[in-house]
């Protein structure tokens, strides 16, 4: 069987990292299945959904610097230049890690680590309303 | 109930970009599926698929720049060396990217934004060609 | 139906590349499923799963270069300032390049490429058991 919940973020964007496995979980357990895989992904491109330990040194310094030194916000890119925008490095930044993260879903429950969160990282440079997707595919 | 559909791209390589949303939408609405998970995929080691704004300024400088700042094609790599090889930096930016992404299937749609595309990037350093998998789950 | 098997890895971390593609495989056959959908996921949040060409080139030098340019080891993390911890790189590492790959299931068999192996990447400063869970969505 397959589930399917859409969930709302009001995000701030500046690759705000944003702990979301608390709703990914309600999700998996509203689905009732035991047994199968759940895609959890972002609509839209500049923003990716990931894992990571949800503490503050990574979520509000680490991933930060992280993407600021392979995607510097101040480079240039020709995005920019072309439409008079100023989100080139949020659109190479979600490229990069991706939309989606596919996980596992063993005994009713998503086979993840202690430390291990589902997180939403919105790489633009304006707050947005996004759209997370939580797929479920599998048996109950 | 599953779907399979391959696709064949004949491509240049240096970090091109393909886009090939259109392939993928017509492969999902040839499945009839209603409800599930897509998951694209592109067989090799040397090229990747994501989801990116597919427009000129991102597609033919913006990516390209980016890739060859995390790993320059000029730059030292065992697998030359070892192989008498010359795309050490397209397996690196490959295996970064990953080969798939999977997006969900909402109401027969698949379920991304409307400046989201799926897209093939060959890193590779000579014509190739390529096959594509778009591979569904889910139900009608 | 879906199938689960659950694999144990002895790892040394230091970016350490496991060719892990035999074991998958071998699930893969195990589960009897003909067409569908193969996602490999590692448990925690300093570990990665992708594909690449298993030789020993990309394994045990270009891979571990390419991640030390992006994320060095040395660099200032905060996470290790919170937590007396010395992982940070490790970390940022897993989330770029993310905890799962999702590959197709077609004709019985996995639609990779032939120098396309799936490999565990593990990122950490210590040696772990990990935990690999290939999950397989699909059809008999």
């Amino acid at each position: 069987m397959t589930f399917s919940r859409s969930l709302q973020y009001e995000t701030r964007g500046a690759t705000q990292v944003i702990d979301i496995h608390r709703d990914v979980l309600h999700a998996v357990a509203e689905s009732g299945v035991r047994s199968g895989i759940c895609v959890v992904h972002v609509v839209g491109s500049t923003a990716s959904i990931t894992t990571t330990e949800a503490e503050p040194g990574l979520v509000k310094h680490d991933l930060k610097a992280f993407f600021e030194r392979i995607a510097p916000e101040g480079g240039f890119y020709q995005h920019e230049a072309t439409w008079d925008d100023d989100n080139g490095h949020a659109h190479v930044r979600a490229s990069c890690v991706g939309p989606s993260v596919s996980l596992p879903i063993v005994d009713g429950r998503l086979a993840v680590g202690t430390w291990q969160q589902v997180v939403l990282i919105d790489f633009d440079t304006r707050p947005r309303q996004r759209q997370v997707i939580v797929q479920v595919v599998g048996e109950r």
